[in-house]
C-alpha cells in the first residue's frame, strides 16, 4: 500500500501524525490521524480506533478532543481514520447525513454506494493490517467512537467477537432503523429491505450476541439529538433484555459537542487501558 | 455594553461560552470566548486573558488547547478574544499578516488604521471591565498567549505593571522590531519612525522595566518560525541585561501548532494558579 505522511507533529511526549494511504476495498485515498505515545519507542503499544461522526474528516478527533496526554498515559496508540471514502469518483449526496463525510461504517449493497462505500471491512481488516505493519502498534485493539462513528464502534465490536478488547461510544446511534439518520442512511446504502438492516443496527445485534463484551457510554442529556436520533433508552431495554453488559452515564448539561467529549474521554481512556492491559 | 452569548456548552464541570459584545474602544461588535470553572458557581475566581495568534478567532484556543481541563481543576476563568477589530468597514489587507486577524496587541496611530485597532486599550481596559461586571469574575488577573498573542502578553504586562500577577507566552515575537512579521506591521500600524516601536516591543521594554515580573516562556525548537520571526535568544539576553527573571523552556522537537501549546498549558496554568493564589 502508498503511505505519505502529511503531518507529523510532537504532542504530550509522543507524535501525532497524519497519513495518507491507499485503501483497495475503498478504492481511493484515505485520511488517517494516528498519535504515537512515547512508549511506542519502546516496543508494540495496544491500538485505539476512534470513528468520528457525521461531516467529521480526519482532523475532528486529534484536534479537539484532547485524548492525546491520556494516550500517553496509558501507552495508547490512537487511529482516527476519515468517515467515508472521499474523491471525485466517489458517489455522493447533496446532505450531511449522506454520502462523503457519512459512511456509516458499513459495507453499502445498493448502487451507487457499493462501489466505494466499505467502511466496515475498512475499519476491521483494511486499516488495522496497514497500522499492524508498523512494529510500534500490536494486534491489541479496542474501538470507541461519537454518534454515527458511536454506531460504528459498537456494531464493529459487536460483529467481530475478538477482535477488540473493549468497546465505548460517546452519544451514539444505538437503534439506527428507528430513528430519522439512520432510516434515510440504511435506505440508501442498504435498500428498503428492513431484514437486511438489523447486521448494522446495535440493538438488534445485542439481541443475537454470543459475545458479552461490557459496553461504556457516555450520552449528555443537553444533547440536541437525544431524542430524535440517539434514545439512549433502547440500548439500555437492548441490554436489559439481553443480559448484556452497560455502563451508560447520563451526563446533565452536556450537549453533542468536542466539549462534551474532552470532558470524558479520559474516563474512557482509562477504561480502554485497563481491558488492554488485561487478557 | 450590548452583549449576545453564541455559544454555551458545558465542558469539564463548567461552562465553555462565547460572547459578542460592542467594544466602544474597536468600534466593532468582539466575540470573546469566556470559560468559567464549576468553582464560579460559588464566587469570584481569578481570569486568564489569552491572546491567540495570527488569523486566529477566538475559536481557536477554546477548541484545541484543552485548558478548561486545567481551568477547571484550579477554578480559573479563562478569556479568549478575538485578534483584531472585525467587520466590513473596518481597514483590512490582503495577507495573513496585517489587519483582520492580525491586530498586534496595538494601539495603532496611522491611517487607515488608526480608526479601529486599538487591541491594547481593549486587552488592557475595556475586555476586563466587561469581564468583570459579571460577579463570577474577580479582578486578580494574569496574561497569557501564543506567537503574536505571546507577543501581546508580554507587552501588556510589561506596560502595565500591577495589572497582571502573571505572564507567560508560547513561542512569542519577543523582539517584533527585529523580524519581519514585526516590521512590516508597526511599520503599517504605528509607521515608519522606529523610535514609536520601542513601546511595543517586549525586548525594548524589559530594558526600561520598573515591575520585574517573571516571565515564563515555552518554545519549540522544531517551530518554523523559530529563527526568523521568534528569536528567543533576544528575550534571554534582554532579560540577562535588565535581571529581569525569565523561565524559557526549549522544547526538543516541538513546532509552533496547538499540539505544542496543549502539551504544556497545564504547566502554564499551574504556573499563573500558583501565583493568582498568593498577594
Amino acid at each position: 500500500m502508498t503511505t505519505e505522511r502529511l503531518e507529523h507533529r510532537a504532542c504530550f511526549g509522543g507524535w501525532q501524525d497524519v497519513y495518507r494511504h491507499r485503501s483497495e476495498v475503498l478504492g481511493c485515498d484515505m485520511s488517517v490521524g494516528v498519535y504515537y505515545p512515547p512508549q511506542a519507542a519502546d516496543g508494540p503499544c495496544p491500538v485505539l480506533y476512534w470513528l468520528s461522526g457525521l461531516t467529521c474528516s480526519e482532523q475532528n478527533f486529534i484536534t479537539k478532543a484532547g485524548a492525546q496526554r491520556y494516550a500517553a498515559q496509558h501507552g495508547i496508540i490512537l487511529v482516527a481514520p476519515d468517515t467515508s471514502p472521499r474523491g471525485a469518483d466517489v458517489a455522493d449526496a447533496q446532505r450531511y447525513d449522506l454520502g462523503q463525510g457519512a459512511g456509516f461504517y458499513l459495507d453499502a449493497t445498493q448502487p451507487p454506494w457499493a462501489a466505494h462505500y466499505r467502511m466496515h471491512e475498512y475499519i476491521a481488516q483494511e486499516l488495522p493490517a496497514w497500522v499492524e505493519a508498523d512494529p510500534a502498534a500490536s494486534d491489541v485493539r479496542a474501538i470507541a467512537g461519537h454518534s454515527m462513528g458511536g454506531h460504528g464502534a459498537l456494531v464493529l465490536a459487536l460483529r467481530n467477537p475478538g477482535r477488540y478488547r473493549s468497546v465505548s461510544a460517546f452519544a451514539p446511534i444505538v437503534a439506527p432503523s428507528q430513528v430519522p439518520w439512520g432510516e434515510q442512511a440504511f435506505a440508501a446504502y442498504l435498500g428498503e429491505d428492513r431484514a437486511a438492516w438489523r447486521r448494522w443496527d446495535a440493538c438488534a445485534l445485542i439481541a443475537d450476541a454470543r459475545e458479552r463484551l461490557p459496553l461504556l457510554v457516555d450520552q449528555g442529556e443537553a444533547d440536541e439529538f437525544l431524542a430524535t436520533q440517539l434514545r439512549p433508552e433502547l440500548l439500555r431495554a437492548a441490554c436489559a433484555a439481553a443480559g448484556h453488559p452497560l455502563t451508560l452515564h447520563l451526563r446533565p448539561g452536556y450537549d453533542h459537542s468536542y466539549y462534551f467529549i474532552a470532558s470524558f474521554i479520559g474516563e474512557h481512556l482509562a477504561w480502554h487501558a485497563a481491558a488492554l492491559r488485561g487478557g
